[in-house]
C-alpha cells in the first residue's frame, strides 16, 4: 500500500471481523499485520482440547513512517484498532493495547494514543523479528527460497534442522541475529549501510521521489559506468593472481574521481545500480563473515530493503557465495518485511476475558493442524507486495 | 606533491646521486620512491664483508593517476629514471628497467616506454605491499601508531613477535592480507567500499575539487545531521538492551529520507562526514571480522584514504574496538600511502654490474647497523606529507 492511502477497506475484508493489529514502526517504513475472521464461518472447535480455531486470514500493510498520520487515518477508518484486546489489571478501567515493536513504538505513543485513542503495548524489536521469522520458516509453506542465475528455488525447512540460523534484517540499517531456538538468540552484529542508506544517498544523488522508484531505475542501470573495476586500474586484463576478474569492482564509485563528469552528467539509473551492488554486496559480505565466525550454515536475509528485487536477490547471492567460496548460501523469505510486525502479532496473550482473541501462531508450530492440513497457511502471491494477506488460522484460548 | 607540480628538485637534492626509482600506479594514484645519495659522502666500507652501505634519503611523492603525464614529466626533468638497474640479458641492449607495482603498471607500461625510454619491470601488487609493511615495521622507528581519544601513540614493534598479522590496504579498494612471515602471506578479503568510494561519492555529493579538501571539509561537519541514529528511530532513547546508545548510527544517510531536503540544501561538510563515517567504520568492521576469523590479533591500517587524518583514525579505531569488545586494536603506519612503492623499490636485485646499487632494504633487518645506531632510519615528520624522506642507507653488494 502505498503512503497516502486513505481508502477503506473492500467490503468482503471490512465486514468481516478484524482483530489484532499489530505494528512495526521502524525509521523509515510502519509495518501493520492483522487478522480479519472469514466472513461467516463460525470458530471450529476442537473437542479434544479447550482451544478453537478461527479461519481467516493475515493482512499485511505499509507505510512510510514520514507519512504516519496516513497509517493512523487508514487505521481508524477500518476500525483496525478497536479489535486490541482490553486490558483488564485496572477493571475500572476498560482501555485497548496494540501491540507495536520498533523504534517508533517509543518514538510515536503519545501520537498514537492522541489520535486512536489506544494505548501501545512495547514489544522488543529482536525478539519480534526473530518470532517473526520462526513463525514464517515453521509455518507458511515455500517461505524460505534461494535465488541464483535469475531462479527462484523454495527451500524445504526441516523444522527440526532449522537451528541455528542467522537471521539479516535488512530495514533503514541492518541487524544480524544468531538464532539459537525458539525465543533464544542473540544480536551479533550489524551495519549501519543498509536500506537508509540506499534510499538516503539514492535520494540525493538520483533526485528519485519513491524507493520503489530507485529500485525500478536500478533495473535498468549499468554499474560498470560509476564502478572502477580491476580491469580499469589493470588496463583491461584480470588480477589472477589473486582471483579477482577484470570485471571484479575494485572501488565503488571509483571511476567518479578521474572521470571529470559533475553529477548531472551521469545517468540515475546507473547511479541507482552502483548503490544497490555496493550496498548489497557489503552486507552479503559482512552477514557471511558473521555466520563463519558463529559457524552459521544457513543464512536468512528479511526486511524490506529486499523486496524480491531480483539484482538485490543475485548480488546477495552472489557475495556470500563468492566469500564463502561456494560454502555457503544466502536465502530469503517471502514475507521478508513483516518479521517484526508478525512477532508483534505473536505476542498477544491471553489476558482474560472469555471472548479474547488469543493467537498462538507463533507459539504452537505448526499452526497446520491434520484436521485443516496443508491448506492453513500459503502465501497467495510468490511476490508479496505493498498490501497482501495470507489465509491461516488463529487459536482461541 | 600536489599534481600539476612540473618543477625540478631543490639543489640539495638533485645535485646528488638519484637512484632506483620504483613506482606504484593505483587506480587513483601513482606513489613514487626513490633514493639520493648524501652528497659528498663517499661509500662507507663495511671491512667484515663484502658489502658497503651508502647513506643517502628515501624520498615519497605521489601524483593522481589522472595525471600521470604531471609525473612523468617530474621523472624526466629530474632523471630519476635514469638511475634504474641497467639490464644486461643481452649484452648488445643497455635498456634501463624501472620497477612498478600496481595495476598502472599493466595499464601504462607502454606510456612510461614512450615517453622515458624505459622499460617496467612489473612487482606483483599484494607482494609489494607486504615487503613495505614488513620493512617499514622491522626497519623504521616510530611507524606503527594507535589512535586513541584524539591521541597518537607509537607502539614499540617486537621483531620476533610481528607475525601473523593482518595488514589493511585502503587505497581505491581495500585489500586484505594475511601476513604470515617475510614474503609469506594471502590476500584474504578486501572490499570495494574504500578511497575511491569515499572521493567518488563524495565529489558527486559535494562538488569538492580534491580528495584533501574533501577530507578537510569532513573535520568540520556533524554526521548526525544526515545519518539516522538509533535515538532518531527509538525518540531519543537508547536502544540499551542491545546495547545501541542512542546516538549510534543506525542508518547512514538514513535521515535524507525523511528530511525532503534536496542534495544543496545540505551542507557539504556535514554530507564529507557521514560519507568519511561510514566507509571508515565499514571497513574497520570487515577488517576486525576477518582478523577474527583467522585468529589475528594485529591489524596495521595503510594506504593513502588515511593521511593521519584524525577523524578516519579515530572511526577505524573505535569500530575495530567496538566491534571486537575492546579485544582488538587498530594500528596505522606513519608512511601509510608507500607501502606498495617501497616494496617495489626494494625489489631491485643485483644483476650483475658492478657499479651498481642494490638496495636491500628489505632483505637485511634491520637496517640499522650498530656502526650508525639508531640514526639510519627515522621519520622526518610525524605526519608524512605528499613530499617528503627518510634518512637511510642502502646496501651495496
Amino acid at each position: 500500500m502505498d503512503a497516502g492511502f486513505h481508502g477503506k477497506l473492500d467490503a468482503d475484508q471490512s465486514e468481516s471481523q478484524i482483530s489484532h493489529l499489530a505494528l512495526d514502526i521502524g525509521g523509515t517504513l510502519i509495518k501493520l499485520v492483522y487478522f480479519s475472521r472469514n466472513k461467516g464461518r463460525p470458530i471450529d472447535e476442537n473437542k479434544n482440547s479447550k482451544n478453537s480455531v478461527i479461519e481467516g486470514r493475515l493482512h499485511f500493510a505499509k507505510f512510510e513512517t514520514s507519512k504516519i498520520n496516513d497509517c493512523l487515518e487508514f487505521i481508524l477508518s477500518n476500525k483496525l484498532h478497536l479489535g486490541g484486546f482490553r486490558h483488564h489489571v485496572d477493571p475500572a478501567s476498560d482501555k485497548i493495547l496494540i501491540k507495536a515493536t520498533g523504534g517508533g513504538a517509543y518514538r510515536f505513543a503519545d501520537l498514537i494514543k492522541e489520535k486512536l485513542g489506544v494505548s501501545i503495548e512495547k514489544e522488543e524489536e529482536m525478539e519480534c523479528l526473530v518470532a517473526g521469522a520462526n513463525f514464517l520458516l515453521k509455518a507458511v509453506h515455500q517461505e524460505a527460497y534461494t535465488y541464483m542465475d535469475g531462479r527462484k528455488e523454495f527451500v524445504h525447512i526441516d523444522h527440526n534442522d532449522l537451528y541455528p540460523y542467522l537471521l539479516v534484517n535488512i530495514g533503514s540499517g541492518v541487524s544480524m541475529i544468531k538464532v539459537d531456538d525458539d525465543g533464544k538468540f542473540e544480536r551479533i552484529s550489524g551495519t549501519s549501510v543498509g536500506g537508509g542508506t540506499f534510499w538516503g544517498l539514492g535520494r540525493l544523488l538520483t533526485k528519485c521521489k519513491s524507493f520503489d522508484e530507485l529500485l525500478k531505475l536500478s533495473h535498468q542501470g549499468n554499474n560498470r559506468v560509476i564502478d572502477m573495476l580491476v580491469g580499469d586500474i589493470y588496463g583491461g586484463l584480470d588480477y589472477s593472481k589473486i582471483g579477482l576478474s577484470s570485471t571484479t569492482i575494485a572501488s565503488s564509485f571509483g571511476k567518479a574521481i578521474s572521470d571529470n563528469r559533475e553529477l548531472e552528467e551521469y545517468k540515475p539509473e546507473d547511479i541507482a545500480r552502483s548503490l544497490l551492488r555496493m550496498i548489497s554486496n557489503n552486507i552479503g559480505q559482512i552477514a557471511y563473515l558473521n555466520a563463519l565466525q558463529f559457524g552459521l550454515k544457513r543464512i536468512f536475509f528479511g526486511g524490506f530493503f529486499i523486496r524480491s528485487h531480483a539484482f538485490t536477490l543475485d548480488t546477495i547471492s552472489v557475495a556470500v557465495n563468492f566469500w564463502s567460496k561456494g560454502e555457503a548460501k544466502a536465502m530469503f523469505l517471502n514475507h521478508e518485511g513483516f518479521l517484526g510486525a508478525l512477532g508483534a502479532f505473536m505476542s498477544y496473550k491471553k489476558r482474560g476475558r472469555d471472548d479474547s482473541i488469543s493467537p498462538q501462531l507463533g507459539q504452537r508450530y505448526p499452526v497446520c493442524t491434520p484436521r485443516v492440513g496443508d491448506k492453513i497457511c500459503y502465501p497467495l502471491n510468490e511476490d508479496l507486495n505493498d498490501f497482501d494477506s495470507l489465509e491461516c488460522s488463529v487459536y482461541v484460548a
